[in-house]
Formats: C-alpha cells, structure tokens, sequence
C-alpha cells in the first residue's frame, strides 16, 4: 500500500470497519515526530465506539482511525524535537493537549477539552502504519523492553494515574473492586507502591486466580456472595452492600477494623460503588475508576458522615506516563502477563471481534503493526 | 429548683420532653470547667430526636437532655484550667473527644468515635442551668458580643467547617443550594473569606430575600425552575438537574463558563444534590452538607470524568470554633440577623414547637437559659 | 519612526542604554499577537542589568531592549486567537514558557528553563513601540482600568504569587518586612484576602507611614530599633535578631503569643531573613522574596526546630495574573497609589536614573509609550 | 534493689552519673500503663545532656534519668486501657503530648510546649526498671520481634518522620547525607518506600561501605572529595559546595540532569548543607534533619529561586510510631544491623562512655534493662 498511503483501521460508521490507507503524515509542526506503530493493544473504549458510535459527548461523525495504545519506531522528527531520534522506539501518551488553556497551565492537563486524543471523534487513533504526535508525547524504550510492552504502557499509565488520585502511599490498605487488565494493574501498581495490603475483589473467580496467583498483584482475594434474595430497590440494594463491606472488612483484618485507607472501583457496576463507599474508612479515598451507568444510586450520607474524599480519574496527567515506562522496566509492574490473544494487522477487526465477545479468557488482545 | 439539682429540659421518650432536674454537676477532672448556660440555640437535629428518637446509629435509648448551641458563664473551673477563669462569658464547642485515639491525634478529632457530644445519645445536651465540659472546648468572648451572639457561634463554626472542607478561599466562585440558617451562614463566611462570587439557591422567594437583602451574603441568588413535566425517574431528573444547573450558569455570567470552583449543598435534597454535581466547574470541589435521604440517585460519571472532588462536613476540626467566634467578633458574620423567635427555659417546648412547624418565617430560634 | 523600524529603548551595554529601532515584529505563530505598549513600569532588575550587566545566570552578552511591566492596546492576532482582539487594552504577563518541559506539563511553569521572559538576556523586554508574545499571556482589561493600571498588574501578580507560595489565607497573621513597592502589594494582597492581621517592618518611617496611611494595607506597622552596639559577628547578629522578634511578638498582642502564621521578606536583607525566622510561629510559612546577597547566615536549628516551613517565590504560576487583574479591577489593590514619577517615552533614560538614584521619595516610576 | 525503689541510671549533674533508685511508679492516671524496660539505646541527645547539661532551651537544672530509645514489658495498666494488657512486649514512644493545645488538636503534636518527653529535662528518662507512660504512646510488637528490635523502633520511627516530612513516595530520588544510625536508617526507608535512587553521602569509607553492603540501603554511595585549597570564606564555601553538588550529579545519572526530588541531611554539618541546598532539583524538597551549629550560612537565593521546600524534622507525629514498628515488622527496614555493642544494666556508664567516644565502629550501642 505504500505509496497509495498510510494503511490504517477505519471506523466508517457503527459498526462497520476496514483496513483502508489515510493520508501520509508529515511534519509540519518542528515538535512533531512520526512513529511507525509497532503494537496496538486494544481498549473496550475502542470497541464501544465501533459498537455504538459514541461515548458520552464523543460521537461519531465522520470516519476516524481505531486504536490508542500503541508503540513504535520513530521514523521522522521536526526541527526542534531533542528527546528522540530516527530509529527510537517509544511508547505513545494517546492524548496531546492544547497547551494553552487554564488547565494546561496549571498542571491539569488531562482535563483541557481541545485535547486531541487517539481514536476519540473527531481524531484519528494509532491503528495506522505511521502515527505524528508531538514529541513530548513520546517516551523512549529502555533496551530490554520490547514494542509490545511500550505499547502496554497505556493500560499500566491509567492505572498509576488512578493510584495518583487515590494518592496511593507506602502502607497503605487498599481494596480494588474489578480484576479485569485495569483492576489487576492497579493492584499491580500499589504492590509497586508498598502498599501493606491490597485485596482484589471480583464476580469472577478465574479473574481472582490471576491476581492472586498469575500476577500476584494481590494480597487476598474475594469473591463477593449473592443475596439469598435479591435487593428490589436501591435502598434494599445499598443495605447489602452494607453487609457484603463488613464481610470484607472481617474476612481481613490486616485491612484494620475500620476498613481500608483506599477503595478504587474498576468496574462501574453499582453494587461494587455501593459496596466500596461503605467499606472505607471513615476520613479515606474512595476512586472511581470504572465507568458504568451515567447515574448511579449510593450511600451519599454514609459515606460524608464517614469523610471520604471521593474522586475519579480521567485520563493522564504530568509525570504518569514516564513512571509507567519505569514500573514496566523494572519488572515491578509486568502487563505482559494480561495479554490472551496477539493478531496481524491484517487480522484487525477478529481483534477487535475478541474483545466484543469477551469472556473470562479474554484480557488483553494486541494487534501487530504493519510490517515494512 | 436550686438545691434539689440542675434544671434541664430533658427528652424522655419520643416526643415526651419535660422540665425537671438532673444531678449537679461537678469538677472532678481538673481540666473541666462548669458554664451556667445563658442562651441556645435549637437545631435541626434536636427536633429530630424529639420526634423521632434517633439519627442514624445515634438512638434514645434513656432519657438525655437536649441542645447543643449554647454560650454562658464559667461558675467553676478545675485546677488546671488556665484559658479561663470563672465569670468568663464563653462559647461551647458542644462535642469533645477522647484525645487518645488515631483521629484524635491525626488532627481529625470530628471524627473520634466516642466524642462526648452534647444530646447525642446517650450524652447530655446543654438545655440545663449548668453545664460541665472540657476547659479547651469552651472559648472566652470578647466584651462586644452578647452571650447570644456566643450561642450562635455553634452554626457559624458549622458553616467555618464546610468552608475548610470546600477549601474556600479569596477569588473563588461559590453556589451554595439552600438559604436556611446553615446555608445562609455558609455564604455569609464565603464572603468573609473574599470569595469573589457567592450565588445563593433555593425554592423560597423568602429565603432568597434574606440571602440578598437582610444578610447581603449572596452576590446573586436564584429560583429553580419547575419542571413543565415532573420527572418520573432518576435519570430523567439527573437530565433535568443538568438543565438547571446550565440555567444557573447562563444566569449568572461572573461564574464563569466552566461553573463555579466551588459547590455546596446545605440542603440534602437529591434534585439540588444532582444540579449541584452538574453546575460544578472541572477540577471544582463539591461539599455535601446538608443531610437527606441516607441513599441518593446522582450523576457519578459526569462528575468524575470532570474530575470533581467530592467531600462531606462533619462537626468541627481544630482552629474552627475559635475562627467562628473571631468572624462574629468581627462583624462579618452576623448570625444574629437569623434570629425570628426568642423564648424563656420555662417555654422550651413551645420553642421546640415553633421549629417542628417549621415555614418561612421561621430561622433561628433561641431558648434563655435559667435565671439565678 | 513608523517604517525605519520599532523605536525601542535598548541595553546596548552596561550603563549604555539608547532610544534606537529594532525590528518590526510581525505574526508568524497563529497563537501569538502584537501589543502596542502604552506603559511601562521600572523595576528594580532592569537597572540591575542596566548598571551591571547581568542578575545571577543571567549576562548581558549582546544587546537587548529593557522593560517588562506593561500593558497596552493589541494591533494584531494570528490566526487562532480567541481571547483577545485588535483593539483590546491588555496586561502583558512578561514570561511565557516552552509549554513542553516537566516543569510546563506539570504546572511550574515559572520554573521553565526556556522561559522567554522580558528584558532577561538574551530576550528582548517591552520597551518598544510594539511587543509581540503569546495571546495567553495577554489579559483584557476591564473598562474601568486604564492602561497605567494594567501595567502596574505585573508587581501585583509578583505579590498575588508570594502570597500563593505563603498561602496567605482568610484570618491568617503576617508579617512583611520591607514597605518598599512590593512589601506593600503584598500587604494589600494580604488585607485582601481577608488576613486577620498585616504587619510591616521596615526601616524607613516614611515607608511606613505610606503602609499605614496612604495604602492603609498594614494594621500596625515596626521600626526596628538600631542594636547598642552592632553585632559584630553572625551569631551576634542572629542573637540580636531573636531579641528584635520578640519585641515585635509584644508589640503587637494580636499576633498571638507565638507569632505570626506566615512571615514574608520582601527586602533579601541578612538581618530581616533573621528575625523574620526568629518571629514566625511553630509550623508556620517563611517566604522569601526578597533576594539580596547570594549566601546568608540564618538561625537554621532554630528554624527548624520550629517546623517553618521556609519556601522562596519566583515569577508567577498559572492563575496568578488574572488573580491581579481582577484585584486591581475591584479596587481592593490600589497600585496607582505607589506611583510617584511619571515620564515619556523619549525620557526613558531619566525615569530608570531616578529609580538608580532611588530615595524615600521614589516608589513607582512609569514611562509612557510611544504614541502613533 | 526491689522494695528500695527503682533502679535507674541517673544524670545528677553534668559528667555526674550514678545507678541509683527513684521512687517506684504508681498507676494513677487510668489511661497509664507501667512498663518494665527491656532494651534501651542509647542516642547523641541522651550523651549531649551527659557531657554538657543542655540542649537548646532544655536544661538540667535538676538530676533526670537519662534514655529514651526503649521496649520492654507491660506490668500494669490504668482501668480505661484497652490496647495492651499486662505481659505484653511494646515499644515506647518517648513523648506524651498534653492533648489540650492548639498544636495536639490539629494533629501537630510533635510542637506541643508541654510535652513529658523522655530524658528532657526536667523529665526522667526509660533507663530504669519500671517506666510509667500513657498507653496509647506504647505499641505491641508482634511475636517475631524482640524487645531490641522494639527499642530500635525509635530511631526508625526518628526517620519515617523524616521520609513523612521530606514526603519521599514511592519512584523519588533521594539523596542522604551522613551514613550514621539515623542516616542509615533514613535510607531504609527510602527504600522500603519503593524510591528509585538513594545515594548515601558521607566522610567515612567504612560508614558508606555500611550503606551499600551491610544494610544495602543505598544504590550508591559518594565520598566527598576534599578541596585543594580549603575554602576561607563562607562565600568561598558555598562555591565550594556547589562544585561537590555537580559532582554527585554526574557521577549518578540516575538522579536526573536537575538532581534528587528530595534531599536529607543528617549530619548538620554547614557543608553538607550547603552542598545538599545546591544539590536538589528545581521544585524540589530539602529536609534538615541533623542538627549542627545553631546558625549556618547557606546558599538562600539560590535555593529558593530553584523554588525548593526547606523544612526540619523534630520528633514524631501520628501514625509514625505504628509505621515504625510495621517496618522492622516486615524486615523492611532492620536496624538490629545497626548494633555495634550490647551492655548490662549495670554497665551503663561504659555504654555510655563508648558512645562518647565514638568512632567509625560505634553505630548502635543497647543497655540492657535491670532483671527481675
């Protein structure tokens, strides 16, 4: 396809794809560079745009590039770029802001709406051969990671930055609903942290052998019970979470009796939000990192009685993506044991057909940049 | 009653308060002072356990007096006690904790588990002739300020508290929801801390008069729309709330496009909660401070993803009485303006009556202590 | 002047300044506007450089134009400016950094090693007829400010960031030594912000009295008292520092028997930063801002002992400039008031020789623009 | 000895020590516990009062009992203590706040004025028999340790509340200076925080060789090289300690080209001081935490250009003691490799005798405590 253009994974409408070539890139702006992609995990984020066409604001419009966690080659530079050369390979920070709104300036930049960020409408994803960016968006690779951890650096930088918000500390007790590839990297992340305790808590008991056994993320693990009953309204829903926390809270006590210092949420499903808000401890963090149904009922009173500070995380912010790229290199953090299934470029949309099935078997799906 | 003990005004039983006296009290920690109660205030929560004999985990389960906003005159001081001496007007900070625990000594003393607080099941409130506390939790006030004026420091130190929570400081833009005595104080202390925009809310044209025009604590106030067609579920009211809080930010320009930095609910109620939670500017803090219904329908995923922090206020934390008493010495803060309604002690219940029936005209109500 | 160039006041050497032409500047960044000055305000550092060629890092090694505290009226705007428009009367924030460094991402930009900051070499300072820079570092002025205030924003965005770095909030304690035109800005910014009390220290009883009568921005003011004998060695002077500090903890009861909260230097004197470290209270803020000799004698045990935490202010951070536009707007900082020389443009050379001369009598020295 | 009193090791005057018995401890207070002392070390300050009778404002104007780094076991408890029971094994944390100041209620007490700290004058000290003292200031040790390992918990907990106050988290760079008990320690920490670099700097090859292999708490170590021509002015030393900063810069790259996040100093010494304020990177931390000569000479402008935090360490706050204690727990941090001499009881005085005279073989010295 080479000369004919930039081979690359077209969204064109819901649920309708194609390998198809994109205008070449080049280098206008001199703290430009252009990455030839080498591996491209895929995101449920990019699978609910194909599926659906939108998320929240986002909505399709015209055709866009699939894809945002990636890594490659640097192939071209602008004049002015100095922390990369031709030949470099790099991970990719999916999301460049403005650089000149009130967030920007102050340190925020994950909040700046004229971000352009891979494979959110209107912007194209990496699931091209070549991908421009700015070059301070880029991070070299230390010798002895290879493409495919660079490009897991994404999934691993959302996680440090949810650990940011939650400003996980050395001792911390820290309970993660969700043991899906972001669940099992937070907890990967408070390991790396020194964290005192970290227990992972999912519906799915294959899922908690990885976190206690395969990554050993995890300090205990916990499959939550079903009511004999099932709850008929959010406030019957929101006593059980009441008990389902004191469950937690008793079936370990290196957690304290008073509950965690740290609950992060990765699932967004409302029974865990519920159940996590009333298993921190009075005056901790809770972080919703999981994003599930726009409205949520919860133990609002509860939980401000008890004086938790409950936050999000969105995005990345100053530093994240440079601490990912050193956990990966240390060996501290290891996403390469998330990935299930590897594909061709050419085999991009049975990728993508991986991850829409899902299923317990499925984690981490990485999809093959085009060859040269 | 003098010799045959200390005259009280104490709850029985759900809805069965009477005048009769409990024991004297006296000093026998030498760091414990006794304050022959000049003037209280009636809150929210002092009718509720008349009514309705408990709140939250807090049950009557034996008699106790009631009141907690109370200021009087040191009769006795313990051998320790240096900060004041007897004859010395003073405002009560009504909760002192146990010193020993984690919070207590992390500087989170509201939250100390066994906090002694006044009518608080099962402690004592303030509602007697005489009152025996801790000598640190009492503070002198200044010649100028009646010993009404000391009671009503209780509120004041509330609204100090949820501004220390929102992090209130000079240039903010605030939208307080709520213009009862809380709520109009909070605004009173956001314009004593040089907050450049306050914006009151509330569904009472009376309420919103005191807030512009008697207190002159709000730089704007607004009215909420009804609905033409009431919403029937959650997320039709989350849509609706989303609305209105897109009117507020139209209506008052001086806020900012994003919103106000900082949004505090002081009513409890899930509309205001929910418009609340969307008015708010990205990065914004969010502090609950009324208290409603224990479990609430709001829109969790909105905002998180503007990475809003959302905190509740609980009680006072240290420095926050003695701010309350220094902004009332000060004249920025006239709690006095909210006065409708004086009584005698004799007419306790009647006082407790007013504010059960509650209506517009009805904001503070005060109760004269007993007389030598 | 118009087509031989942009009449410009140019540092050609030390002590060797002209009125001569540069280059026009003209658009060639979208993001960038041209602003045709109308007024300047003489600091301290430009006659540094003026008289000595260089300040720290900094040397003058080719010519540069002097003059960074200006505002005036934008004649043109690239193409993807937003903010402002031709026209417009702005304050000129006079740095404007890389927007790629760690130190830009993360929200420090003042700390940018490629700042390109106004009349610090190598870069040229905005007296010129037209100064081309960044349109976000440009603010529109209110209606009501002229353009003489608009540039006397820059010393006050100097005092808005001490105040930042000290965190100077509502019913704060401070001391400023030093009531020169920045101790003073920073008194105002104090009061401002509703500081419960504001010290100044100076040497001069003429300086003073502007703190306490015409800028009516100190609620007590200090002359320290000359020593005996002068101390003869460091730990004399420090000695007699700690006497001097305790004479202003009586002076003013106000302070509290502890001292104050935050102590600010704004004279880089070695016997201010010394009893300015005696004086603060035990976990207080010490800021210095002002900067004098390169290494000074300072009680540090003491200090530290103490639990101070001691922090310098350098430039400004993201919010601090609109912070002082908007101060100035309200009149709640009144930096007209400092103004004590006015001159024109062609008069250049003798405004900075009176600033050099310097004197009780000289605080604020302006020079006008070129007009068309 | 028994019914004769309590053995204790007694300061009486200066150079005047003596084994000699107070008055046996009596519970009186219901939240005391007594403690039969199992272990002490011994620390410069307890030498410090020995040798010369003060320390700051702290004078012995009267005979204490000197020590205060010790764990033994519980032999009584006041009515109200819930956290220990007689037999257990606990580590002492030697100060008791007085619970009722400003500095305790806000979580600082640390600064509290009325603390009974061990062997401050005029309070006894541990080295007796029996050591009465407020049972939430004792902590259990787990069965894995021994009392020594409980006694070591003070100088570990000594640089947790340095590692808390330099906020060292897990991916810094830190930089030590001194490789004595507490700067060993200190790097430990460091460590068992997850920091990415720690560098021990000291004069003694043997105290560094400590460092990097015996408690392999450093990734490097630096010995400072001495000057051709020693430095005559403080200027010259400044300039001195400047080169010696760039220096520990390129020889660890793994600091970064701008130098550590944080930098500790545990010696006290003004070039270690000098070169430490030189060292730390822009927005950088700088912890003193040793303490020399009461007034330094230091480079302040350049330090606080570089916009550094400067603050002290003294004592310990909330939650440092516990964290103490969970570290030697966990072998994270193992300061039994620290001892370098073990004694009786009854050889007190020659215990202290080998720290006075000091030495590279002298690190940590522990006195037995008096058997039953």
């Amino acid at each position: 396809m080479g000369d004919a253009g930039n081979p690359s994974f077209v969204l064109r409408a819901i649920k309708d794809v194609a390998l198809e070539p994109i205008a070449n890139p080049e280098i206008i702006d001199p703290y430009d560079v252009i990455v030839h992609i080498g591996q491209t995990g895929i995101c449920g984020s990019d699978v609910h745009y194909w599926q659906r066409g939108r998320i929240g604001d986002f909505i399709l419009n015209s055709p866009i590039v699939l894809g945002h966690e990636s890594a490659g080659t640097v192939t071209a530079t602008g004049s002015k770029v100095t922390n990369v050369r031709v030949g470099d390979r790099v991970a990719i920070e999916p999301g460049v802001p403005c650089r000149h709104c009130n967030y920007c300036r102050s340190g925020s930049y994950n909040l700046c709406p004229d971000t352009v960020f891979a494979a959110t409408p209107p912007h194209n994803g990496t699931l091209s051969k070549l991908y421009k960016t700015a070059a301070d968006y880029v991070y070299p690779l230390p010798q002895h990671l290879t493409v495919e951890d660079g490009a897991l650096c994404e999934p691993v930088a959302v996680a440090v930055q949810i650990c940011k918000v939650g400003n996980v500390r050395a001792g911390d007790k820290v309970v993660v609903f969700g043991c899906g590839p972001i669940g099992l990297l937070v907890q990967s992340v408070c390991k790396a942290y020194a964290a005192a305790t970290v227990i992972g808590v999912d519906v799915s008991q294959a899922r908690l052998d990885l976190a206690s056994t395969v990554l050993q993320c995890a300090d205990g693990v916990f499959l939550p019970p079903k009511p004999a009953t099932p709850p008929q309204t959010a406030d019957e829903e929101c006593e059980w979470s009441a008990q389902v926390a004191q469950q937690i809270r008793d079936r370990f006590p290196q957690l304290g009796s008073e509950g965690p210092d740290i609950v992060i949420d990765a699932t967004g499903a409302q029974p865990c939000i519920q159940t996590g808000m009333n298993l921190c401890k009075k005056g901790g963090v809770y972080v919703q990192a999981g994003m599930g149904r726009e409205n949520v009922t919860v133990p609002l009173t509860n939980a401000l009685i008890r004086d938790l500070t409950i936050r999000g995380s969105i995005r990345y912010t100053a530093g994240v993506y440079p601490r990912a790229v050193e956990l990966v290199a240390s060996g501290k953090v290891q996403p390469r044991k998330l990935i299930t299934h590897r594909y061709k470029f050419e085999e991009a949309e049975e990728a993508f057909e991986t991850v829409r099935r899902g299923g317990e078997g499925v984690l981490k799906v990485m999809i093959e940049g085009v060859r040269d």
